[in-house]
């Protein structure tokens, strides 16, 4: 398959203190959206490691939709939460660990099949395989169905 | 500084093929957002790709802002466009390049304090190091001081 590219935009303006972005995206998803520091909890907006969840919760669920399809179940829900956590360190603000939270809706699947599914998605996700940080899982079947 | 944590959460529905996500995060900029695969341009909605291309660009531009204030510069505006790659290998889609494009307006600077920050920047933002994609650069100051 053809490679593809995908962009998105910054502006910001002022101090890494006092500044302020606005996050616009091509799909419009993000337009202007606010953007600030993680770190500054009384700012409002969104920040690099609320997006980077974000970017990780989807490509993680997406892929897990993948994985229980290859091996012939077809998921109703799935629905994941992705919480990066920032700490400070040497090289400063460093993203040191994601964890990912994961319920699922999937007929008639074998708990054993799902788990597999769930860990095979997590391993290879394209977001999990870009990542350094240390990715945890928790992936439980909703008993809804 | 104390660690802090930031979510977002990903409802998906359906088959990897024909299902489709909603994104939320609690900073309310993402609500519901419509969410597909990257790879198909046919449908709306933003995707793993584009979010972390969100989160590159802003984290790249404020740590921007850092560096520049760190040696004595007070920027104006730093606008900067993060493009991602998503190529197949033998593991699938694979996030293989971004490249950051930066242009900025910032009174009074030295051309080449300018370029030793970016390179910082680009080295050391929050979501740089937590990357294992190759990152490219262009800096180019703005010359509407």
């Amino acid at each position: 398959m053809k490679p593809y590219t995908r962009k998105a935009s910054v502006l910001w303006r002022g101090s890494r203190q006092r500044g302020k972005g606005a996050i616009s995206t091509p799909s419009a998803v993000l337009r202007k959206a606010p953007y600030t520091s993680g770190s500054d909890v009384k700012r409002r907006g969104t920040s690099p490691a609320e997006l980077l969840a974000a970017a990780h919760a989807g490509s993680f669920s997406m892929t897990l939709a993948h994985e229980l399809g290859e091996v012939g179940y077809r998921p109703r829900q799935i629905d994941t939460t992705a919480e990066v956590t920032m700490e400070t360190n040497g090289a400063g603000w460093t993203l040191t660990q994601i964890h990912l939270d994961v319920v699922a809706t999937v007929p008639k699947v074998a708990e054993c099949d799902f788990v597999d599914a769930a860990l095979r998605a997590k391993a290879n996700c394209p977001v999990s395989r870009a990542l350094n940080p240390i990715i945890s899982m928790r992936a439980k079947l909703s008993r809804n169905v």
